[in-house]
């Protein structure tokens, strides 16, 4: 008796000491793979390679299961399973890769942490290529990056120089992207220096190649379409000039020596300044096809962005499309067109981009942002899978009713050789990758709805809550801290997207961020010589008529480019939703909201919401103290105070600019601007 | 019909031209005297004088009454009147003095303006003398001034350039302070350059008093009591020293040969750095009898401040009465103790300093801040007229209950020779004279409590409201203006230093500004080599155990420099009003409050209803925006942005501040901080 009495000690000893550890040394490098002791666990499996090592480790060091029990990793092929897909069964995990072990093996381990329950279950993957895109410059910096610097590149200059301590952060980079079913990474930003191609940029990736490989992660560049005239001073890089072919080609068989499984290239042509075909009266096709016809042989593909406008165009919003559409059927089959969720550029909301769906004789790929370019950045806490979930359940109708996003991108209507999804990365050198706790929801997110785009963000986030924050030892009691902890945090990320929206961009208005850093309000930002459609008015259209982009058949016509229902549905401004009713409409300051209230009145109310719904998120932060390790309650909580005094930026910006064209107050029950315009429109966001 | 018709006509386009006019031309620089269109009146006065003069062109050019009606100014002496006072009766203004026919018709003129009925009635002063203190530099920089430069001085080096712009401005400061009834100036800042008794310098005073004299304002100097030694090489300033006596006597009558109602000599003395007869081991009654001494013969008085403080004392709010205490009796009749309203330094809130009452047999007088150094600054709407009632109708018990501060000094139950009041101007160059226009109610409040000590603060806001913003002629329904503008205006400005004690320092804290600029909050501001008792932690002296300055018998003992039953009421922690609880006590976090709170709720309570009410106050002001000329409304409305963004920075900062000793979680119904402390440690205030 006395014996057991001080058995019971020693563990409540370990478990609160355990549970110190866990409140008192997290910095969130760990993302949600924390440590826990593992129990102990019996592995069998028959073949042999780094990646079944890697899973046999895995399991070793983290089975949560019953002690003593027996895990069989069996690879033998199975027509039910797809790709890298697995089947989890009582006996262990099924697949017919090695790949396809470790993806199950990461599944079963979730599973235990999360205490889902794990019945036989067959897992394929959604999309078969499942990418982020890192927007990493090779001097270390980040396109729109606010997590410090990349952790790929550091210094052009010392390009080689390679240290352990990168090697186990590429390591570190790889499992936790494998944990989730990422498969490829793009190492560098879309606006691509041609040094990317040099053999000694070349040499680096064969090295950062090398350690992603046995995670099952494919590396990809982005490349510059001029490289053969900048690189090797070719005297053009027409697309259909017999020397540029060539050098493609030797430059691709040239990558393939170093890097056996390279993936292929992503390319962004003739958009912001960037080059390519058209330089040379080519077509997006004419420089897609070339480069995917030197890809072929090695199983390489091309990932052409169609995130193409022009300030020459009525309406930015219908660019893509326009170019493309005529242009579809005519890329080889190793081509894929990644295409921006929405018609202009990552907003808190848009409409799905009219391309998905309508383009059904070429592949076409979805572009997610997880970096918080416009929601923001790595200061607001915004959980971006509710955002990704209504785009990839949008319906496009072009194969019927339920002709979803998801459904015309992952193969289910529009069978292509390759299906694949990217998004544009979050990680950088913060102890923490993503800058932000919460931002690492969305790196999560991200994986789990390329896997499977079935997935609710009520689930994902559940999941990736339950994997951050419990460690089931320092939880004396799951009920209550699922209570008090879990529900309230799953609320507040779950609102938090629409809580954007709100004190951002209401109703369906788009772009009207502060010039350059897309942090702060900005719907006045209009130098004299800025292309307009790089300033906020092109968007909004505020005038004291009212306010709104009429991409109507009377306006843009942008509507014309989306199938029937919704063609009619978005240019009736009765049957238009209200959240997309400024993208499709100039309205009238009086226009008469489905809740009776006139638009003013509605755009000061959603305004008034936004902020309101930070500063409750606040709150929610500030009572689940006791259930957070110190450093990362005080990092969020410090970043929802960002997040607010933003949110009044933003309420009080847009009204009060707004209001200059709409000449009437502010509702009274409403809290009134703490700042005034001028003020405002001098200020500096990202410095608050 | 036809005619009368056309003649409404004409009269309503006037009408609305000239309200056109009010509500689109206004800068404030009419404070409360704004021009009406006069009726026509009858003048009759069989004397003659500048003063006189003034009295009929006021009432010629102002007249609301009756049109055609005669008014009669008759000076004849009536012992019913005192000093500058007058008779209003249905004839006119009767008075002693040509001075008092001056505020009579002034007053005549505001009860027409105002609707105020005007049967027969006797006016005296409550003081004697009523005198704005400038805390003006040589150099034209204000200490402590937010209204832009000094009307009075502007380069050393060329003090004696004066233009008739310097003179019609001085013309219209005098004018205005005639209208409140204030009778005295000093010119300079009491931390005085000895330069200020130069010749130059005094030929400028000379200018100056000429153009007050008129309107009955005499000027006042402050002194540097180092003066004979800096100014003229004399090798002491030691008051008992015959050539510094000389010295003194010959200075003061080459002051009245220039100006011969000189005023007196304010002195501050042996207080923060000032030079005073302690330097040579004198007294400061040794010191200011010298001076009194030497103004004598010419009914010249000394003014010599009690803010005297050392750090080597325990209790800085203690040191006034310990070292004038002594003192008492031992001054001339032409010397009068000026002392600051509370027993440390114009805070939001202090009880009042307990010279007051005590000080029997010499003359004390007050000594108001109208410039808002402790309150906002000219950025914060807080009308000080509710804090000036409070003290004067704080009941010192020294001859028994009633004997209230104001019966105290204005010769109601001490009489002595002079009795004064001083308030210390928030008077500069801006074009509204005060920075904010609500600060000129500040001055005008300062002036009508002076002449009358027992207004109530709702008369003087409704007058002060009345005189500012109505111009009859554009009000076209006085009801509905009543109702819409005067109330809640009058509402806002009345519950407005209430709000500013809740917001920056609730319960009897004091003192716990930023440093130097005492705008913002800076509980923390304690730099290594600074005096403790400039430093906020020396008044807070909050720790783990509680927050408050214990100045109990068991403390300073400062209760003790109260006579009973105050003594008594301060140092019981159950009978100390809760506005001074944290002045006299120190109290654990948990304390009880009355309403069942523990103490640090109620601190949080507080410092969010502050903010609250400022957020109130921008409703309100946004509500009366029609019935206010546009650019006044737009510079209020912006000010209380400020206010209320100052507002957030206090509450959020003393509560994160204190949270740090109290380790209590702020309570959940209230809105959580949106700064973090060491963003506020480092923040300038003064620059948002």
């Amino acid at each position: 008796m006395e014996i057991v009495l001080e058995k019971k000690l020693v563990i409540t000893i370990l478990i609160l000491l355990s549970g110190l550890l866990n409140l008192y040394a997290e910095n969130g490098h760990s993302l949600w793979l924390r440590n826990q002791i593992p129990k102990q666990v019996e592995v069998i499996c028959s073949k042999q390679s780094e990646t079944l090592s890697i899973a046999v480790q895995e399991l070793k060091q983290n089975w949560q299961g019953n002690p003593g029990a027996e895990v069989t990793l069996s690879i033998k092929f199975n027509k039910e399973i797809k790709g890298d897909g697995y089947i989890l069964d009582s006996s262990g995990v099924q697949a017919n890769t090695d790949i396809g072990i470790l993806y199950g093996v990461y599944d079963l381990l979730r599973r235990q942490r999360i205490e889902q329950p794990t019945k036989e279950l067959i897992s394929n993957p959604s999309y078969e290529i499942r990418l982020l895109n890192h927007w990493d410059n090779l001097d270390g910096t980040i396109e729109r990056g606010y997590a410090g610097k990349s952790i790929f590149w550091r210094d052009e200059n010392e390009i080689l120089t390679i240290t352990e301590q990168d090697k186990i952060l590429w390591q570190e980079y790889a499992r936790a992207n494998a944990s989730i079913g990422i498969n490829g990474t793009v190492l560098n930003n879309v606006n691509s220096s041609p040094k990317m191609l040099e053999i000694k940029t070349l040499q680096k990736v064969k090295a950062i190649a090398e350690v992603l490989r046995p995670y099952g992660i494919k590396t990809y560049l982005s490349v510059n379409f001029s490289s053969p005239a900048v690189l090797s001073g070719l005297k053009t890089s027409d697309p259909l000039d017999s020397d540029v072919i060539k050098w493609w080609k030797n430059k691709v068989k040239e990558i393939y020596t170093l890097i056996p499984d390279f993936g292929g290239f992503l390319v962004k042509a003739n958009s912001e300044g960037q080059p390519g075909p058209q330089d040379f009266g080519r077509t997006h096709a004419d420089g897609a096809n070339m480069m995917a016809d030197a890809l072929k042989p090695f199983g390489g593909i091309v990932m052409w962005r169609a995130f193409v406008y022009s300030p020459k165009e009525k309406d930015r919003a219908m660019q893509a499309y326009s170019e493309f559409m005529p242009l579809e059927g005519k890329f080889r089959e190793n081509v894929i067109i990644q295409v921006k969720n929405g018609p202009v550029d990552f907003q808190p909301r848009e409409p799905f981009n009219p391309l998905f769906g309508a383009m059904k004789k070429t592949a076409v790929m979805p572009e997610l942002q997880i970096t918080q370019e416009y929601l923001g950045h790595s200061k607001h806490l915004v959980f971006l899978s509710t955002m990704w979930e209504e785009f990839l359940n949008s319906d496009t109708y072009h194969q019927g009713k339920g002709s979803t996003v998801a459904r015309c991108t992952d193969g289910s209507i529009y069978p292509h050789k390759y299906t694949a999804i990217a998004g544009v990365s979050n990680i950088g050198l913060d102890s923490n990758w993503c800058g932000h706790t919460f931002a690492q929801s969305n790196w999560y997110a991200f994986g789990r709805l390329a896997w499977n785009n079935n997935l609710t963000s009520e689930d994902i986030a559940a999941e990736w809550i339950k994997l951050t924050f419990s460690n089931k030892s320092s939880i004396s009691d799951f009920n209550d801290w699922q209570e008090h902890f879990l529900l309230p945090v799953k609320k507040m990320m779950i609102e938090s997207r629409e809580a954007a929206v709100d004190y951002m961009m209401p109703l369906g208005l788009h772009h009207i961020f502060a010039g350059d850093h897309h942090y702060g309000p900005g719907p006045w930002y209009a130098p004299p010589n800025l292309r307009p459609d790089w300033t906020p008015p092109y968007y909004h259209r505020a005038d004291k008529n009212g306010i709104g982009f009429d991409r109507t058949q009377s306006g843009s016509n942008a509507v014309s480019q989306y199938h029937e229902p919704l063609s009619s549905q978005f240019n009736n401004v009765n049957t238009c939703p209200e959240e997309y009713l400024l993208w499709f409409h100039h309205l009238s300051w009086d226009y008469k909201m489905n809740n009776g209230r006139i638009l003013w009145d509605e755009l000061c109310f959603r305004y008034e919401n936004g902020l309101n719904k930070v500063r409750g998120f606040q709150k929610v932060w500030d009572k689940v103290k006791n259930y957070v390790d110190e450093q990362t309650f005080t990092e969020v909580q410090s970043k929802l105070r960002s997040q607010c005094r933003a949110a009044q930026m933003w309420k009080d910006g847009c009204l009060l600019y707004f209001q200059q064209f709409s000449q009437m107050p502010i509702p009274y029950d409403i809290e009134r601007p703490v700042y005034d315009l001028d003020k405002l429109e001098k200020m500096d966001f990202t410095k608050d």
